[in-house]
């Protein structure tokens, strides 16, 4: 693995291991300073270092990232290839017509009955700062991204 | 599923789901404020509505937690089954000696070489606030437990 954390290489790395998983599970802070998560749809993952996510726009997980610039935890699991994978980054929420446009595809009807003109849709867009990621069970972490 | 979401039926359903999935990604809080997440090895979870995992008593989560109960957040994904389990909860950090006798199996070896008396030894207490859980992906969540 190359020694500058934040080369393309190591974020091409962890956009390939994110795209094989696909389901992120989101972690944000509720109001109660309690720690909530759910699985997410990872929509777009960027050598911009920029994930995307489609979300209701008035939804628990966008309530608590009200604030822009949440801080958030995106873990990718697949236990059957042993592959565990960390992504710190903070989020914000917005409801960018044109991004909308470009990202949306038919399967999201699923949450979005509207289709991409769904009052109700919105998008995610987290900025990693840091990523980790364990690809054996006993094998320690490896810092892949970011400090 | 029965309406009453703490009753024992519904911590049964939840202990099945985690005995099935195993490794758990656990959040924590950094000092900074960030989010972290690692993968951590279900030791036993409990109808007494606690979790039980082996840690590094000097680690980056065991500092994380320092401030006994501290908010955790613990995601068991199997992407293959479609199943995602979101546990909130409180953790806090012993060094309780018989408990760890009694938790004890060799296979941890490979992170306590020293094994169950190694100096580093420690446990993590999880007791668990809330869980809920998606098994299908256009479900919508499942309040499980705690409200
Ligand atoms: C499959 C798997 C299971 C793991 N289980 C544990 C565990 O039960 N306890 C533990 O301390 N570390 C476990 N680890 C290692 C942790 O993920 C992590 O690297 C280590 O605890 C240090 O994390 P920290 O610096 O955040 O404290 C496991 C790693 C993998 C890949």
């Amino acid at each position: 693995m190359n020694n500058n954390q934040t080369s393309p290489e190591n974020l091409n790395k962890l956009i390939d291991m994110i795209k094989d998983v696909d389901i992120a599970m989101m972690t944000t802070i509720d109001d109660d300073g309690s720690l909530r998560s759910r699985p997410m749809r990872t929509q777009k993952s960027g050598t911009d270092g920029i994930l995307w996510f489609f979300t209701g726009y008035e939804s628990g997980k966008s309530h608590e990232i009200k604030d822009n610039d949440a801080h958030v935890n995106l873990s990718y699991s697949k236990p059957s290839d042993e592959l565990y994978v960390s992504v710190s980054g903070r989020a914000s929420l917005t409801k960018d017509k044109q991004k909308i446009e470009e990202l949306w595809d038919p399967t999201l009807k699923a949450w979005f009955p509207g289709g991409k003109d769904d009052p109700n849709i919105g998008l995610l867009k987290v900025t990693i700062d840091k990523a980790e990621y364990w690809d054996a069970p006993n094998s320690t972490l490896i810092h892949l991204y970011g400090m």
